[in-house]
């Protein structure tokens, strides 16, 4: 969440004339998405946001990014796509850092979503789910239920302990529930896989962007709604349930995509492992990022509430 | 360089309705400025900056900042006043801060700036000092000659050395020389003091905009442009000095506003100042920021070897 690699305004204007945009006008570092440099430009032509690739993101998997996004706008899903330049060449070198020049989109994230934004979103979901059905390319989720156990042990059980007292225990054992129940049956598509209220976009109540595709991949369908519930349907730290905003939520994919009776059934499971997933991933990060960095660490206890809320209501995806 | 106070979109959408400027449509913190929390708004209107002002901004200077900030637009120099809300107030508070709704100006900040570049920033320094002939409120510069020896003080030689061998007596022996030359009766007025290339807005060989007046304060008008010349004629590691910016920037001054005989002759004297100021701040925060802190540490050195510059070099002020 913080600007990594320094360009220069001329060597963001030199690095324009590679494209049919315009001029620069202004050039801010912003804080936004996963660990990338973020710049928000403004040309004589419109408005860009330019992205460098830092160490978080593959340059490798760019084109599999690019490909979903183009896919997506192509079947009018309100997605940015990467801009190519004279040579209808995407994926550029800056400063060193693999680049993109990207479509701005308007739109503010919400922090305290209403029903009616949770219903926006769940319908955007599931739109991109129905874009997405006939997209071919694969890539691998590097975070999914298989890498799971390994995750744990790289966070080490006295360290889990140090987080929560006894939270080793419960993901020893969540772990085995998972292995022992997760579905292998359920349709499988590209998902986005992070649709956190920070990665969409709204005006009023209606979503005008999905972003920050970079964790995208392909998965359990379902699990894409499930993880878009544990990140929408809680206090941010977990501690409180909202309803409204679940029922809103899945409601509203169900108009755009339909949800078969497994996925349904699957849901509270799905939903314990988007949970789990994040706690892992927060844990991890908690655990090997300096106090004072750079790097704001999120709360591993805040998905930890969760798992433990979708352990003991399953009943909460019943229609 | 960061954004501190994180304010959600609800949050800004409601600050919004305190005054005339539509409803919000993109806001994304930016990494600008001192030490403040920045974000660039986009509304149905226009594009503001809201800034919240953090530790190193007294809120009891922003009268003085305000007051300027208005003269200088009143009087047709482009910089980015606050804007008021339907009752006329500029001063805000938000999450705990006070803050400001700003003009958004276009413009970016050069890196390597171009002779004609410095020429135009030198001409808009003068015009900001002619407009400002009239200006009455006043404001003590804390980081004034008279405050040096006592930074050096808290620096400590030990940590001085630390940073360069030998810097401790270089220190001393300059606070020593200009204690015994500094000007007394140079003309005094409101002054930017701190015009470095990031705060100059430009577009092509244009000044667009000054900005980030938050070390504005009265002293001798000539270190203006002293600490301008100090922040504009070297390589940013202090290493090259370069002579025709140096010229262009003068020059541009002087077709704007005059320098007297007096002035002219103590512009050595006044960029030795300027060098030992960011030499002095710069180390006491090298010594005081952990390394891996959310701030990035500038490098005291590179105005050493400013001041050392300026130390045998006073004929580069000749006409």
């Amino acid at each position: 969440m913080a600007v990594y690699t320094k360009v220069s305004a001329e060597e963001i204007g030199q690095f324009l004339t590679r494209f049919d945009v315009g001029t620069l006008v202004s050039a801010k570092g912003i804080a936004e998405g996963v660990e990338n440099s973020n710049y928000l430009l403004e040309t004589t032509r419109g408005k860009y946001i330019l992205t460098l690739y830092e160490k978080r993101v593959d340059p490798a998997d760019l084109p599999f990014f690019i490909a979903l996004l183009d896919h997506l706008a192509a079947h009018g899903c309100l997605v940015p796509p990467m801009i190519a330049d004279r040579e209808g060449e995407k994926i550029q070198q800056l400063c060193g850092r693999s680049a993109c020049l990207i479509v701005f989109l308007p739109g503010v994230s919400v922090s305290h979503p209403t029903e009616a934004q949770a219903r926006s979103t769940g319908h955007a979901l599931g739109d991109m789910h129905r874009a997405l059905a006939d997209f071919e390319p694969e890539r691998r989720n590097i975070l999914d239920h298989d890498g799971w156990r390994a995750l744990a042990g790289q966070c080490g059980p006295d360290e889990l302990d140090n987080i929560a007292p006894g939270l080793a225990g419960t993901v020893a054992r969540e772990l085995d529930y998972l292995d022992e129940y997760w579905p292998h049956d359920l349709p499988r598509s590209a998902i986005h896989a992070d649709l956190f209220p920070d990665n969409v976009l709204m005006l009023g109540d209606q979503v005008t962007g999905l972003i920050d595709f970079y964790f995208s991949c392909t998965d359990i369908r379902a699990y894409d709604l499930a993880v878009t519930h544990a990140a929408w349907c809680f206090s941010e730290d977990g501690s409180d349930f909202h309803d409204p905003i679940s029922r809103a939520l899945i409601d509203g994919y169900a108009t755009a995509f339909t949800i078969s009776d497994a996925e349904r059934r699957a849901l509270p499971l799905l939903a314990r492992g988007a949970a789990l997933r994040f706690l892992l991933t927060r844990a991890y990060d908690w655990i090997n990022t300096p106090a004072d960095a750079l790097v704001t660490r999120k709360e591993p206890q805040a998905f930890l509430h969760r798992l433990q809320y979708y352990q003991h209501h399953p009943e909460i995806f019943e229609t």
